[in-house]
């Protein structure tokens, strides 16, 4: 029996963790599509999209664009795929609804249930590169039942940056060792122990499609290591 | 048939509008008396910690000393009561379980229903000067079901100053108009109208005992006016 960690609250990150990202954005996209009788790869735009994700940050992180939130980087980027993808003649408004299918992603059919019963014990929040707008609809959108968004749009800080760690203990009036990050992504966590937080892994192995390469198993000694939420409450004794 | 504001979000003062804080920190202090075999006039020392409450954010305001969250301005201010009320000789240890009461001040009875009632139309939060910490721990002890923690800690910047109002809808990524702030104080809504927020009032008039003044009724032409939380939602249409 491992023991529990003494942690108050625990933190989540967001796309990939709670929510299945891809599938919800290739439904909004063919949706779309159907609606509006415009044919193109929906799922390639989907995962494009995502993959102009991490690039679009590190332009914020290395100084090239000023603080910038997660939807104006997830517009800039649909700009130029749109016409990339043969998608043409949309509107603001158009354009607008797209891209605010990342505030409406569905979590993991675990994640609600899990939450939940961890919610009895400990503070639980995001700890997302998700701005607060975003993850406050997809909250209410999904029913995930935070106590609290933590966002990088806090910290002003994109993750791995050192400062979105800390954030969070600074918020609470804790030590780092009181604020558990649960992630599917070892290099988050990997980072979130540099900065003296716990740490807990849960495997989203389709998180990615097909195209997943990396994530499917904890490469490291995390404190904890579940296999869905629920798990992870059960191992978290709440 | 006043026709209800088209906001998303609800945001609600918390001192006094959401938590009844005399009866509770009056409760918290008889209690630590008794379990210690201390006499005071808590009452009195409960009323005389509040009333250094404006003064001590005023230090901030007007720049005398840095940005300092609430939890430590109501420690500053025990430091200097304590003596005066006669206490001696506690911990530090004591002290901080004295200073946390305020994280553990009682909801008026009708708070939680009505709270439970507009989250399921609307965004709802906090926009308190209280800080993020202070707040979340409020909210597991009372059962506050919020979507979202908004406070000055967020803006650096105490109500009433412009920046904590308008601070909620730039992280909602809406209008001021989309907003309405939520208090039992008249002068909190005057000035978030002046930004632009909606607002509704609900008078709390035994907020302060027999030493209330003021605020026994709304006193200008907010957008709505209801009798407790429970009416606030149906006239929220919630």
């Amino acid at each position: 029996m491992i023991p529990i960690p003494p942690v108050k609250a625990l933190v989540f990150d967001v796309f990939g963790t709670v929510v299945d990202w891809r599938s919800s954005i290739i439904r909004e996209l063919e949706a779309f599509g159907r609606e509006r009788h415009l044919s193109a790869d929906w799922t390639a735009l989907a995962d494009a999209w995502r993959a102009g994700y991490q690039p679009a940050m590190d332009r914020v992180r290395n100084g090239e664009i000023a603080w910038t939130v997660i939807d104006d980087l997830h517009r800039a980027t649909l700009e130029t795929l749109l016409p990339r993808f043969g998608v043409t003649g949309l509107s603001e408004a158009d354009k607008d609804h797209l891209n605010k299918a990342w505030h409406r992603l569905d979590p993991w059919p675990d994640a609600v249930a899990g939450l939940a019963r961890l919610k009895l014990r400990y503070i639980i929040g995001t700890l997302s590169n998700g701005n607060v707008a975003l993850l406050l609809n997809m909250a209410k959108h999904a029913g995930l039942p935070w106590d609290m968004i933590f966002s990088a749009e806090l910290a002003r800080a994109y993750k791995p940056a050192p400062e979105s760690y800390r954030s969070v203990p600074a918020f609470l009036r804790g030590e780092p060792g009181e604020v558990m990050l649960v992630a599917a992504h070892n290099n988050d966590l990997v980072a979130a122990a540099r900065e003296g937080l716990k740490t807990g892994f849960v495997a989203r192995p389709t998180e990615y499609g097909p195209h997943q390469v990396r994530d499917f198993k904890a490469e490291h000694a995390f404190d904890v290591v579940a296999r869905d939420f629920v798990h992870l409450a059960e191992l978290m004794g709440a």
